[in-house]
This record gives C-alpha cells, sequence and structure tokens, in this order.
C-alpha cells in the first residue's frame, strides 16, 4: 500500500511529538507499506514568522511574505528526517521545489496545478519516507508560493491523488469529525463517516477539522480521507462519497468566529453594481461568504455580505477607494459577529428543519442578522458574544449528543 | 556601476540592522548603481537551528542539517526585501534554487560551480534590488547545500566574479583588517590595504574577517574585495593584488583557537602511513593544518598535527576506528591550544623576523608546542592560556601598534 499521512503544526510542535509522528509513521513502514508524510510548521511558526514580518512592514508583499513563510515547513520537515534517522529507518525531506509543486501564481492564495511524482517514487522505490512540506509550492516564475492557511491538508490530499496513493490519512488534534466543537459541547458525538458535501460544510463553516479545498480536491479525484488523531489510537472519521447518513437529518452544528460583516449602504438601483463590488473584492483575493441584498427602496439599495475577519480591513480600504464607482453612500461593517451552522445532507427535503433552529435560537434569545442557506446547511449570522450559547442550544435541540 | 555588498548575520540581526543595511545599499541604489545584496542568516540563527537538529538527532544527515540551515537565510532574505518595500524601493530575494547556484554534493561544506546569472540580471535591469542567500546552493539532485561557515563571502564574491560586478563589498562587525583583533590588542593598526595572499593568512589563522575560499576565488577571479563595517562609516580595508606592503616586514598578528593537536605514536616507519593517516581524513572533509613528523627512531615514528577543534571528535573517532591500518600504537589529543601567527609578504626574505617572532614569546615565558611557517606567515601552537599574552608581545615586538 502506499499511504500519505499529512500531520499539522501541533502534531509536530516539539522533540517528543516529532518522534511520536516518526513512530507512527515507521509502523506502516514496517509492514511494507510506501509512505509519504506531509508536515506543516512547527506549532505556531507559521504565526510568529508572520509576525516577524509585520515587525519591517505592515504590509509586506505577498511573494516575499511566501518566501519567508515557506521555510516553516522546511525546518518541520528537516526534523522529522533526522527523527527517521535516529530511529534507524531511511528517509528523506523534499520541498515544493524539489518536487516541483506546481501552482498558480496567487501569492498567498495558490492553488495546486500538478505535481511531478518523479523524485517522490524514485524515493519511495528506494523504501524511503518520503518527508513533504505541506503548504507551499513553486510557480512559472520559480518562486515560492503558499496555498492558504490550512493548505497541508490541500498538499496530502493532491499528491494522494498524483500518486494514486491507498489510503490518505489525516491526523489532527481531535480525533474525527464531531457533531459539535467537543470543547464548545462537551457531549458532542463524533461520526464515523461524513460525505465530502457535509465535510465542505463543515470545513467552510469554521469546524477546523479539514481544509475546505483539500476536501473539495478529494472530491473531485475521489481521495477517501481518514481524519484521525496523532495523540490517540481511537479511529476517526472517514470522508467519503455517499457516507452513510446515520439516519440524521442534521449531522453537526458548526460555528466561524472569523466573520464579519460589511454593508454598503444607498447604492443606486442599477443592474452592475452588485458585480463591481464583488468583482473588486475577488481580484483581490477576498472571499465574500453570506450575501444579503435589500428590497430596492425607489432608487437606492443596500447590499450586505461577510468576509473572513482577517480580510475585513483589506476589503474595507478596496471598497472605500471605490466608493463612488460603486455608488455608494455609506459603507459600515461590524467584526463582533459569528456564523452558526447545522449541517446535514438531505435536510432541506425537511421543511422543519429551518424552523426548529430558529425556535431554539428565540428560545436562547439570539437575535439572528442575516440567514443563508445551501441544500445541506443553514447558516445564521448573530452576535460573537451569543454564539458558544446558540452552538449548545442548537446541538441539543436536534439531540446529536452522545 | 554593479556593486555587490555582502552583510553577516551580526549586520541583520533585528530590525533596526535590517533597515540600516537597506537604508545603506539605497544609497547606491538612488545613485544609479545597480545593487546586488548577499546576506547571512540574522545573528545567532544557524547556531540555533543546528541546536534544534542536535535536540533531536546527535548525528543528523549532513544532506537533511543543509534542508535545515538553508532556511535561515531565506528569512533574513525575505525580510530584507520587506524593508526595501517600506523605504520605496523595488527589490526581490532570490535564494539559491532560484538563481541556480550550484555546488558539488560534498553537503555542510559544497564547493560553488557555476551561477546562472540570468534571473539576476533580469532583476537588475528592472530596476530591482536584488536579495540573493549567502551561504547556500543547490547541487546535481536539486538539493540544498551549505558552503561551511563564512560562505556568504563566497557567495557574494562568486557572484561579483560571475556577474562581472564593479566592486564587491564585504561589510562585518570590524571595520577592516587589523595588525591584530583591536578586542585583544587595544592599539592595533587598522591595514588600508593587503594583498589576497595576506588576507589568505589573516582569514585562515582566525582573523574572522573574510572567509578564506572568498579570498582564493576573489584572488582566482581577480574581485577586488572592501572590507568595512556596516555600522561606521570609516573607510575600510582593500584587498587586492600587489597591495603595497606600507614598509612593513609583518602586517598583523593572528590568534586561531578553534584548534586542536592529535598525535598518532608509534606508526611504522615506511612509504604510506602519513597518506593513509591524511586520506581518511580528507576523504571525511576533515581539514588538517600544521603536520610536524618526528624523525623515526628504529622502526617506529610519531605524526602530530592540528585540526579544527569542531573536526577534533570526528577526526579522533575515524583515526581510531583505522588504527590498525595506520599501524598506531597509540592517539591522543589535546584541545587546549591556540595557535598564533604573524603574517606578513615577503617576510622569509629576512630571516630575523622568526628568531625575533620567538624571542618575544621566549621573554613572555611562552612555551612553544609546534611550528610551521609559509613564504608570508610564521605560526607557533601554544597553549590557549597563553594566546592573548603571546598576541600582544608579538604586536609589540613589531611595532604594529597606532
Amino acid at each position: 500500500m502506499l499511504i500519505v499521512k499529512k500531520f499539522g503544526g501541533s502534531s509536530v510542535a516539539d522533540k517528543d511529538k516529532i518522534f511520536n509522528v516518526a513512530r507512527r509513521c515507521m509502523e506502516d513502514y514496517e509492514k511494507g507499506h510506501q509512505v509519504v508524510v506531509v508536515l506543516s510548521a512547527m506549532g505556531k511558526t507559521t504565526d510568529g514568522l508572520i509576525a516577524k514580518a509585520h515587525e519591517i512592514d505592515p504590509n509586506p508583499p505577498k511573494r516575499e511574505l511566501d518566501m519567508l513563510l515557506v521555510t516553516g515547513e522546511q525546518v518541520s520537515v528537516s526534523l522529522m528526517a533526522m527523527a527517521f534517522h535516529v530511529l534507524g529507518v531511511p528517509a528523506i525531506s523534499l520541498n515544493a521545489a524539489q518536487v516541483a509543486m506546481r501552482t498558480t501564481s496567487a501569492y498567498g492564495t495558490a492553488k495546486l496545478k500538478r505535481i511531478n511524482t518523479e523524485r517522490i517514487r524514485h524515493e519511495l522505490e528506494n523504501r524511503k519516507i518520503v518527508i513533504i512540506t505541506g503548504f507551499q509550492g513553486i510557480n512559472k516564475y520559480e518562486d515560492m508560493t503558499t496555498l492558504g492557511r490550512g493548505g497541508s491538508d490541500t498538499t496530502a490530499v493532491a499528491l494522494a491523488a498524483a500518486l494514486h496513493a491507498d489510503a490518505c490519512e489525516i491526523y489532527t488534534d481531535v480525533d474525527g469529525v464531531y457533531t459539535a466543537d467537543p470543547h464548545l459541547v462537551p457531549n458532542a458525538r463524533k461520526l464515523s463517516e461524513v460525505s465530502y458535501d457535509e465535510m465542505l460544510e463543515f470545513a467552510s463553516l469554521g469546524a477546523k477539522v479539514l481544509h475546505n479545498r483539500s476536501v473539495e480536491m478529494a472530491k473531485k479525484y475521489g481521495v477517501q480521507l481518514v481524519v484521525l488523531s496523532s495523540l490517540t489510537r481511537a479511529e476517526g472519521t472517514v470522508v467519503k462519497e455517499g457516507a452513510k447518513m446515520e439516519r440524521m437529518l442534521v449531522s453537526g452544528v458548526a460555528v466561524d468566529k472569523n466573520t464579519a460583516r460589511i454593508s454598503v449602504i444607498g447604492v443606486k438601483n442599477e443592474p452592475g453594481i452588485a458585480f463591481k463590488i464583488f468583482n473588486i473584492l475577488a481580484r483581490n483575493h477576498v472571499n465574500v461568504d453570506i450575501i444579503i441584498q435589500s428590497v430596492g427602496r425607489e432608487d437606492r439599495k443596500d447590499i450586505s455580505f461577510t468576509v473572513a475577519r482577517t480580510d475585513l480591513l483589506e476589503a474595507m480600504t478596496l471598497l472605500n477607494e471605490n466608493k463612488a464607482a460603486i455608488t455608494a453612500q455609506d459603507i459600515t461593517c461590524e467584526e463582533g459577529v459569528a456564523k452558526v451552522s447545522i449541517i446535514g445532507a438531505g435536510m432541506l427535503s425537511n421543511p422543519g428543519v429551518a424552523a426548529k433552529m430558529f425556535e431554539a435560537l428565540y428560545s436562547a434569545n439570539v437575535n439572528i442578522k442575516m440567514i443563508a442557506t445551501s441544500e445541506i446547511r443553514i447558516t445564521v449570522l448573530i452576535d460573537e458574544a451569543d454564539a458558544n450559547r446558540a452552538v449548545r442550544t442548537v446541538h441539543d435541540a436536534f439531540d446529536l449528543a452522545d
């Protein structure tokens, strides 16, 4: 078997954890499997590097920030190779340039395009464990790029697809996908299986188990994922097509506090304005989430939407620079908000689900600011201060507990 | 003009120092010059990375250690690019892979083979300051290599040669080459010029101003160097062919405490033994310095030599493993020794020089353990405890003070 194993930053945060990971990988290697290990930067390394950059330059060029950040994973993979050396297992570390992990040129948010697997296959055939830097790539200028936060998951899935791996294991600090964040909801239950689509909703809504793009890619290439803990031997959650629904309308509740609301007030009620607003943001790689447009009153209307809180400053700057072009009378924003979502395949075939969620929030005295739905998700935007209470209330209302 | 400027780790150790370097480079840029900046890792970064490696693996594979160490310079160059961005100067950082800084495969002690200057020229023509990682390269396997300590000097000289630069400025924490270490000999005098050969002796004998291989390369390609301080505006020392000798027999006194003595006792007095000993060491990249062979008594003789103290453990291990093959009866070593040298072109045409040095040491009650000479240098091995006193005594004896 060829197994791709991805370990996040907290799984390699110090010497003991590095050896713990090495020993787990060694078990599969000693069974005769080929093992590819994808690593993130150790612990809070990436945050530390960003802080270092901001100390010099509050608004660093994205190319140079990527050049800086990619050092984090390179440290992880070389130290991991040393741990394997101590354990007597042949291993080799490779960075994105060495495996020609080609991406688009959008620094900070690059997308993987193709991987040259020749070097990896060569090292695997020599019975080496191959340790690869997650999160990073190289673009057509031979410059280093990063895939955005959580991009190591995407690296692992892309490698699993390119190498036609038999398994792709994503190790995190939780041991699977839960009906809600166990820190928030102590009696949350672990799901044994979820579908790609459900996982996508979980991922995009702040359940920090798997990176969204990694799930999209896994779905596209049919890579079956397992989410496990690097610290326990507990069975994880399998993410695959057509996972059984466990006869639940709702499989979980997710919360996302990295969100902010922007309202563009009093824009002209004419075609093309919404396009202009969202085009400005898209061109600058600011992702927009829930969008609500007021019913036009006379010649003016308001457009509200959410962005990641980390993108708020950039989004506000862009919109204010283009205030005249988008015909806005005012642009306002609010930071202290959170998204709470229920997720479950097929829930919308049962119209009672939304009402039940809103009722639970009403009974807990939580005010709903915005609502958005997809086929398998209902999301509300509420005050951040209400978020934890809202998650517990909704989790109870749908009897998701153990 | 095209100017290559190299700054060592202490010159880029923190934010203020990074901006200081950026501003100095900016001055030349604004005069219309093309500027290439070569940087080492910040402050004690490399030592920190080595400590991190040793925490995991006391004897890390050299390939993986290089993979780890090269991150140090990559951090420096990307942060420097950000500093230029803040100052409004277009700049771009490039690592060894991006400029195809090809080296031999000897990890940790790789030698530069060739540089592809295309990308650098392209960026310079776009009026960018180009910031390049010193100390590192890439070998035929596309793996990262390092040039050994002080290798950034070599990177700078190699770039100056490959780019046919008009000047190559090496910035250090001293403002030139002195007749002795000013920390040790307060009235030491700065030399305005030295020849490549003198500089080679200074460099190889512990005056940590310029890396030996960088001077050899500068001599080979006729690259004129200037050694300057990044902190002052003092005129530096020019290193060039046929520098004027300032009518001095001796231009300086150097001390090297990174040295240890090894004695191979009672080897068979037959041809090939010395070859065997030094071949074992050379194959493992252990450099040997002063060598003394006792006059053979009957069928046995002793061979003593010095190695860098950092290579002592490896050298002793290698020799003990091959004790039978080299017919040694015993192998001993001593760590607490130092080399003190006087350097000056043409000194050996005056036989009084050596005698004067030995007389000075005798009058200071310093015992001489070994002696070695070259055309422009006399070196003695003494107890480390005597080293500082010996330097001052010899410096006085030759009237080198200001």
